[in-house]
């Protein structure tokens, strides 16, 4: 679930919400819109995070800043995004950052970290 | 449980970790940590979530890579990041970025969002 993804420098998306109760067909349109980001020109990975609290954190990679003004823009998540608001999220913040340093380590391969 | 900082440029350290099995004195840690980082020069704020499967994404707000720096090389906070490393993730990767756009919208205000 760590996102495997090129050399900086990229963009991410940071976004942090704390859920609402009301839950009708959230999860459907989330996994529908990690389905339909991996589409969009300049998608480079993702990942997400959500606690029994309902505070989670979904952080999207992105080749560049057109590329993150198109995919806020795409018609089915323009849809989404409203419900988001009006619905599912009691607040939410979106934060737009370039990635300038990054190192991994994983089970299979020591190293990267330094 | 967002994080109110300053209007950008600022930097983000995301952290995105799966967590191992093995669980001795990883809580008291991360609070540990997470109470120390708030001490330190150039913190701006802190959020946090993870999910019931181990996976979990941490974000710290910092106002310049020094200060990123200068936290990465504290003494008590690399002790942690040993532990870490050795024995609290099976893997993580740790990226640096500077925030240039934000927006929030939170129960109390709307607005913000564009």
């Amino acid at each position: 679930m760590i996102a495997q993804l090129p050399d900086p420098p990229y963009y991410a998306v940071i976004f942090s919400s704390q859920r609402a109760d009301a839950d009708k067909d959230y999860n459907a349109t989330a996994e529908r819109m990690v389905e339909l980001a991996a589409q969009q020109p300049g998608y480079l990975g993702i990942e997400s995070a959500r606690g029994a609290d309902g505070f989670g954190i979904t952080v999207s990679y992105w080749s560049s800043l057109q590329a993150i003004d198109a995919w806020k823009n795409q018609a089915e998540h323009l849809v989404a995004q409203r419900r988001g608001k009006e619905t599912w999220y009691r607040e939410f913040a979106l934060r737009i950052a370039r990635v300038e340093r990054s190192s991994t380590r994983s089970a299979q391969a020591t190293g990267g970290i330094t």
